[in-house]
């Protein structure tokens, strides 16, 4: 095994009404906000793409999918993940673990983590691990302005 | 060695008056705020939990630790922290080390450092590093209203 | 190759007027609010000395460069990763990786990431991979009250 690189990555998206809820690459058809966002908001899926990027030492999400590449203004969550792994890899790297948590009152990530996980892990080809968590009613999260997300990744050099 | 696995893990509980202040292991008997919860609010504690089971692929503190576990309602955060570790090595992971951060004004972890990276080290069975900083008076740890904490571990299939 | 430890920091400092900014070990002259701090105030670097020092097990950058070391009062944020760094490889590490990200409004780290790293890992003696990011207007970053970086870095026994 070569010597492992780690990177961290985080994000915050704001919760609006009247949009459909997509976070970690799932979509939460009973949540009544949504994450504001040119893409579909999913901060948890672009967390994880910081994380990823950072430990391969390959920029962040801007410099991957901003202004200069349009064609990823209004991508999916797993969009990102999928061209991110294929990214990283092509630069020589393979993804040992992720590991994110959501942070936020709603949704109830516990009733589908499994489910996300595997959409999750399925996008990026590795095994992605999601706790949650609240800051107890505090904060921009504890009082429901939006959904926080904060991601570890560890690659090698394959 | 087999190849490493990491995790991450935050937590955030509201600081309350006339409550004993538990954190990083300790109790913090100069304190006249303590950290609210079901269990002894240590937050500390807690963001290493999320970041073992993180990192160990099992969940969270909320899944194991939750409503279906009733007789864990009330523990101590080392508790939580040795019970995870039993789990997490009977599901054939080793524990490297964790790195943990407690963020708010108060306590000044300074002056029992050593002591609580001792208690938590004894209760994961694995060297853990406490650091502390503060937000420079903004957001809801500046403002005083509870205490943050983020922890980062990494595993090795044993 | 000995087995690795991981750490992770934080850091968050006030903006004000009539500051230069100094942010990943670079100045910034077109920013007319800086951070405050008895140093340079660059949270990046502070984060980054966190992060290491808490994967070596070696205390927290208020413990090696606080009120008890006087001389380092006004250090910039490049001298603390300097020392740090020095500190860390004296007790026997060899420094893997750094991954940090700057969490605020301003500046626009994309105009100089490059430059940024380059900073930052000749400073440690090691890769340091740097994205940015934004809370989307909510919280102490959001509305522009200061500046948040945070950082997760690999050692391994030397």
């Amino acid at each position: 095994m070569s010597s492992p690189r780690i990177g961290v990555g985080t994000d915050v998206h704001k919760l609006v009404p009247g949009r459909t809820l997509w976070l970690a690459g799932l979509e939460w058809p009973d949540e009544d906000q949504g994450l504001e966002g040119h893409s579909d908001g999913d901060c948890v899926a672009h967390a994880i793409v910081d994380a990823v990027l950072g430990a391969a030492g390959l920029g962040d999400i801007g410099s991957h999918f901003g202004s200069a590449e349009p064609e990823w203004a209004d991508a999916a969550g797993t969009d990102f993940l999928r061209e991110t792994a294929r990214r990283v890899r092509a630069a020589g790297w393979s993804i040992g673990n992720v590991s994110v948590q959501a942070i936020g009152n709603r949704p109830k990530i516990s009733t589908k983590r499994e489910q996300a996980e595997r959409v999750l892990s399925d996008a990026i080809g590795a095994p992605v691990s999601l706790s949650a968590t609240t800051t107890d009613g505090l904060g921009l999260t504890g009082r429901g302005e939006g959904i926080a997300a904060i991601a570890t990744a560890i690659l090698f050099q394959a």
